[in-house]
C-alpha cells in the first residue's frame, strides 16, 4: 500500500506537465468500463459462477425475494436498494427486528460492487457470491438459516425452473441461491461521462469537472480511489489523522486494521458516508478524507472542485423489471417475526 | 346488503337451468375487466385526480419511495409488494420500529384495489388517493408527519418538475403526493382467464374451473364476492357464525361491524387470509367463509371446486419499471429511526 501510495503521488505531482488529462488519469491508474459488451461480460464474470441470462434473471428475483428473510419482509434491495443508488441512506444498516448493526456499519452500494478487489466492510470476502451468504444469515439483517432459505425457496412453485435453467440442475442449496444473487448483481454497473472521457470523449466532462479530476489526482485521492471500481482495494483508515465521527463500538478494520476504499461512482446518491455513515454532506466527506488519509486541510476551493468531479461520476442506471415473485405453499416456512 | 344476499340467492338457486355460465356469471353481477383501454381507463379514472401519464410515473416512484417514511426504510411498496401479489406476506402488517398492526390488521392487496368501492378493511375512505394519506402517517406504518413529508420530497432534485408535469403546477403538497400515488395505483389491474371467459371466451376456463364458478354461484359465495373487484363492498363479519380464529383486540369492523370484503383476484398470492392473517391454507379459508357467512359446511369435493375456480383469478401482471429515485441534498430532513 506504501509503495502504491508513493508511485501514485509521483505521477500527481508530474501530471500538470503532461500534454493530455486522459493519458494522465489512466497513468493514476483509472480505467474505463468497457463499452464493448463481451469486454465487459469478461471483466464482469466469474470463471467460478459464470454469468448466464437465465442466472441473472433467477439471481434477479432472489434479490428482490423478501422470504428469503426470517420475517418475510426483508431483502438484499430493502439495505441495497436499487431505487435509491444502491444503499438504504441511513447511517447503519436496520434489520431483522430493527436492529441497527452493532458496528455501526453503513451499507455499501451494491451498484460497480463487482469492481470491488474484496467485499464487506473489512474485506472478509474475495466475491459478490460469498458477500451474498452473509447478510442473508446475519441475526441483526435478515437473520434466516441456510436450511430454512431453502425450504422457503424450494417450496414455491416455478423457482425450481429457474433453478434448472440457470444452472443446469434444479437442486436447490444455499451456495446456488448466493451465487444466483452474485450472478445479478454483478451486471449492476453504471457506465458515466468519467468513462467516456477516459474512453477518449474529452467533451464528456466539462473545464470544470477536468480541473477537479486534476485536482483529485493531484492531491492524491486517487491513490486508493482508483482502477475501474474507483475504489475497492484495502486501506487503512484512518490512517494520518484520526476521524473525528468514530463512534464507541465502531467497526475497526480488519486484523491489520484495514478498511475497503468504497466506490466513488455515485457518491452523490450515497449518503450518508464512511463506515459508520455518520456524514451526510460530501463535501464534509471530502475535507475528512484529506485529513485523516492524506494529512492535508483542503481549501473550499479545491473541495469544490473535488466534488465537481466526483459529480461526473453518476452513471447511467441499469433498467430493471421489477420480478413477480411465485406465491408460497402449504409446505413453504412461515415468516417469524421474533 | 341483505336485499343484494337475496337476489344474489335466488340467482344462484336458478342457475343450473340456465343455457349459459357466462350469462350466469354477468346475472351474478361479475363484470370483466375491460378490454378496450379507453372503457378500462373511463372505468378506473377519479374525476377528481384525473390519470395522466406524468402523474402515474410520479405516483410510481413515490410508492417505491422510502424518504417518504420517517425512518428512509419504509414504502408503500413495503407492505403492498408489487413482487409478491401487493401484499407483505405475513399476519398482520408492520411499520416502524418493528410494529406489528394494534388491531391485528392484514395488508390488504393494491393490485384491484380500485375496484374496491371503499378502502380500508372498516371502509373509512372512499378512494385509494384518500387511504394513501392514511399509512404515511401512521405511527406504526411509515409514521412521517404531513411537514415532514413535504419537505423530503420538496428538498429532492428532479421531483419539483415530476410534480409540475403530473399537476401542471410545480408546488408540492402531501394531498398531491397522495393523489399521485392513488393515480399509479389505479393503473395496477390485473385482467385474468375468468375476464376472458366473461368477454365470451368460454374456453379461457377449463371445465373444473367452470364446475367451480357454477358452486362458487350456488353456494352464494357470490352473495359478496361479486362485481369487477370480486368484492369490495362492505358486509357484516362474521355473519352468521363466529369466526373461530379471532383474537384478543382484533379490529371490528365499521361502528355497523362492517367489514370491507376483499378482493378474490390473484387470491392464492396473497395469503395469509382474513382481516387477522391468521389462515394461511385457501381451502381452509374458503370453508371458514361457508361457516361464518353463509352458515353451511362446504364438502371438501365443493371447496376444492370453488378453489379450483379461484385459480382462474390470477391476473396478468403489470410490467413494472423499478424506479431510479432522486438523491438526498443538505436541505432533505435526515432520517429518524426513532
Amino acid at each position: 500500500m506504501k509503495k502504491r501510495f508513493l508511485i501514485t503521488s509521483i505521477i500527481a505531482l508530474s501530471s500538470y506537465a503532461s500534454a493530455s488529462l486522459v493519458d494522465d488519469a489512466k497513468k493514476a491508474g483509472f480505467t474505463p468500463i468497457p463499452t464493448d459488451i463481451k469486454a465487459l461480460m469478461k471483466l464482469v464474470d466469474n470463471p467460478k459462477n459464470s454469468l448466464n441470462k437465465a442466472k441473472v434473471e433467477l439471481g434477479k428475483a432472489l434479490f428482490f425475494e423478501p422470504r428469503l428473510s426470517k420475517s418475510n419482509l426483508i431483502s438484499c434491495n430493502t439495505c441495497h436498494n436499487l431505487a435509491t443508488g444502491g444503499v438504504d441512506g441511513v447511517e447503519a444498516a436496520v434489520g431483522h427486528k430493527w436492529t441497527a448493526n452493532p458496528h455501526h456499519l453503513n451499507s455499501p452500494t451494491v451498484y460497480n460492487a463487482v469492481f470491488m478487489e474484496k467485499q464487506f466492510w473489512d474485506g472478509r470476502e474475495p466475491d459478490l457470491e460469498a458477500q451474498a451468504q452473509g447478510p442473508m444469515q446475519a441475526a441483526p439483517e435478515m437473520a434466516i438459516s441456510k436450511e430454512m432459505a431453502v425450504k422457503r425457496i424450494s417450496s414455491m412453485s416455478g423457482y425450481k425452473e429457474q433453478f434448472k435453467n440457470a444452472f443446469n440442475d434444479d437442486n436447490i442449496t444455499f451456495k446456488k441461491i448466493a451465487d444466483a444473487i452474485g450472478a445479478f448483481e454483478r451486471t449492476l454497473v453504471t457506465p458515466s461521462r468519467f468513462d467516456k472521457f477516459l474512453h477518449g470523449d474529452k467533451k464528456a466532462l466539462s473545464k470544470e469537472e477536468q480541473e477537479g479530476l486534476k485536482t483529485f489526482i493531484a492531491k492524491g485521492c486517487v491513490s486508493c480511489h482508483t482502477g475501474v471500481g474507483i475504489g475497492g482495494g484495502m486501506q487503512k483508515f484512518p490512517l494520518v489523522k484520526p476521524y473525528k465521527y468514530a463512534k464507541v463500538g465502531d467497526f475497526k478494520g480488519d486484523k491489520n486494521g484495514m478498511v475497503k476504499t468504497p466506490t466513488l461512482r455515485n457518491i452523490t446518491q450515497t449518503a450518508p458516508y464512511f463506515h459508520n455513515g455518520a456524514v451526510w454532506s460530501l463535501e464534509e466527506a471530502v475535507k475528512i478524507m484529506g485529513e485523516t488519509q492524506l494529512g492535508m486541510e483542503l481549501n473550499d476551493a479545491d473541495t469544490k472542485s473535488i466534488v465537481t468531479f466526483l459529480k461526473s461520476l453518476d452513471g447511467e442506471m441499469p433498467n430493471i423489471t421489477y420480478p413477480h415473485l411465485p406465491a408460497v405453499t402449504a409446505t413453504t416456512p412461515k415468516p417469524e417475526m421474533k
